[in-house]
């Protein structure tokens, strides 16, 4: 990982986007060049990055002529779009979306499990969900160690991954119900988020699922190379404006201690236990931070061979920014 | 319930405390009298009723002097101490406590459940934990028409379940948090809840448990009375005034639709099912209703014969002073 990279970075003024730059600023990414790219409406504004001012340049095609790596968080629509002129320039596109991410041409990685995947692209490298890559960096030690057989998992999930704009509503809408007694008519999430919780994240597919809890049974499947593992999953939007956080219980293939599996996780990379003090992980602690933290680490009541955990997570970061990030860094 | 009692309110300053007038009055539930007791911190306050405003007594062990029906809603230790008092006085306990749900001479009764078991009681009857009712009031249907196997469960408690005091923790903690950026030394709650979330509800027990998440299995084989059901509990506390959620996956014994598990809701008593506009139950949409509002049913991904589901209800109402209220209007 020595040799400058010239990379862009699409979306560059959202929450994930802005998440990139301190990442990548923080870790000293080697960057011949940075570009940050947006959509019209967005440039022409200017980002700190590294103490310097950049400015926001328009997404177009030719925009990323004498671009070796571009990172995309700009969702599915955009980058089916422009990552193809990406690889055409001859970039490598890390792209954060779920557009690419169940193409059996494109390798999904986490790069703590199967960075190995990451070696056979053809120019696009998808970045998981962010729920699901927090949760299946618990899932692989217990996958080493015991075998798994199926998963449960309720997820407790932070405004800011709807975006920076719901983050902001979330605020807004709290302050005018503390202060005014009123509850101002969402715009951005499908529901006031203040002091209210609803079990619904991305769009409802077949079976009554949604398409967050599709992803966390399908990625998770393909990221662990299980493609039969029942994951199932009810994903819901908390009033929490950063980390997600999820319940989680397994069924493993053979037996495993609680103090078995919390060396597992102390061993495994991009995790860290939280059981002293405080005593568990929660948001308000998880946020600004690289590992995916555990906690509440149990024997199951429901499986003879299982444990339930809970896990926090900062999506912006290891969720999202900084997992693709640590993808280049590897390439 | 037609002859008219003499009742008297314990704990009548507290969330559930106030909350056993409100359904008292809504209910019309025959008084000839009505006597509120609570701490000799809280004697002297005047509290209104129907109307009328009526003051607070002292608990004192002779208060019962005269009461046909004590609502006990004041924690363990005072129902320990207090509820003796009442059924030598001559009065019938319906507690809202822990202290004797698990006596094996005393019922635990959600009356859409196993009102029988009230008949036989030696002066006190139970109310089950708020979380547990509204858990069973669901898991009862699904008994009948297929068999329960397992219940894996994670719970997004409001603060309100830790009482007024948490409420106002809460709405505190936000505002001083969104107007100052500062967050203040939680002090009714373990952490502080403003935009945070954490897993713990009660003390910590044996085995990573919690004391909420033991009263979920135990008190769900006793009212269900299938002793040996496992039940797998996460008990969350989240930044939500009023109202409990719960997202369960069940195994069943015997194939079960979603459309036929719908039905059961519809058709089980003290359940509403909601899946038209909006799409799912909400807390801001349930608080101050009665009955536990189900949703998001759907075939199970972790198991052959099962099905996820999501509920909310007001723990406030059905899940403490209705289900108490029902019980003494059975008797």
């Amino acid at each position: 990982m020595s040799r400058a990279r010239r990379v862009a970075v699409v979306g560059a003024t959202g929450a994930v986007g802005q998440e990139f730059l301190a990442v990548l600023a923080e870790r000293r990414f080697p960057l011949a060049s940075l570009r940050l790219l947006a959509s019209p409406r967005s440039a022409g504004r200017r980002l700190r990055f590294a103490g310097e001012e950049l400015p926001v340049e328009p997404l177009t095609p030719d925009a990323f002529r004498g671009v070796d790596l571009a990172l995309f968080s700009a969702g599915g629509t955009v980058a089916r779009e422009y990552a193809r002129h990406a690889v055409a320039a001859g970039a490598v596109v890390v792209d954060n979306s779920s557009a690419f991410r169940m193409d059996p041409n494109v390798p999904l990685v986490v790069p703590e499990i199967n960075l190995a995947a990451a070696r056979n692209h053809q120019g696009v490298i998808a970045n998981p969900n962010c729920s699901t890559i927090l949760l299946c960096l618990t899932l692989r030690p217990l996958q080493v160690a015991a075998g798994l057989r199926r998963v449960v998992v309720s997820t407790y999930q932070a405004a800011s991954g709807a975006g920076q704009r719901a983050m902001e509503e979330l605020r807004a809408a709290t302050t005018s119900l503390v202060l005014e007694g009123r509850r101002p008519a969402p715009k951005v999430l499908p529901h006031s988020l203040a002091f209210n919780l609803f079990p619904q994240v991305d769009v409802f597919t077949e079976g009554g699922f949604t398409r967050e809890e599709d992803k966390m049974q399908n990625e998770t499947r393909k990221i662990l190379d299980l493609p039969d593992l029942p994951v199932e999953a009810t994903c819901v939007r908390v009033p929490v404006e950063r980390c997600h956080s999820e319940s989680v219980s397994v069924e493993l293939d053979r037996s495993l201690t609680p103090a078995a599996a919390r060396e597992a996780f102390v061993r495994a990379a991009g995790v860290v236990v939280v059981d002293g003090d405080p005593a568990y992980p929660m948001p308000v602690f998880v946020a600004g931070t690289d590992p995916v933290a555990v906690g509440r680490i149990r024997a199951s009541r429901a499986f003879a061979h299982g444990l339930c955990y809970w896990l926090v997570g900062d999506q912006l970061r290891k969720g999202a920014a900084l997992n693709a990030v640590q993808i280049a860094e590897n390439l």
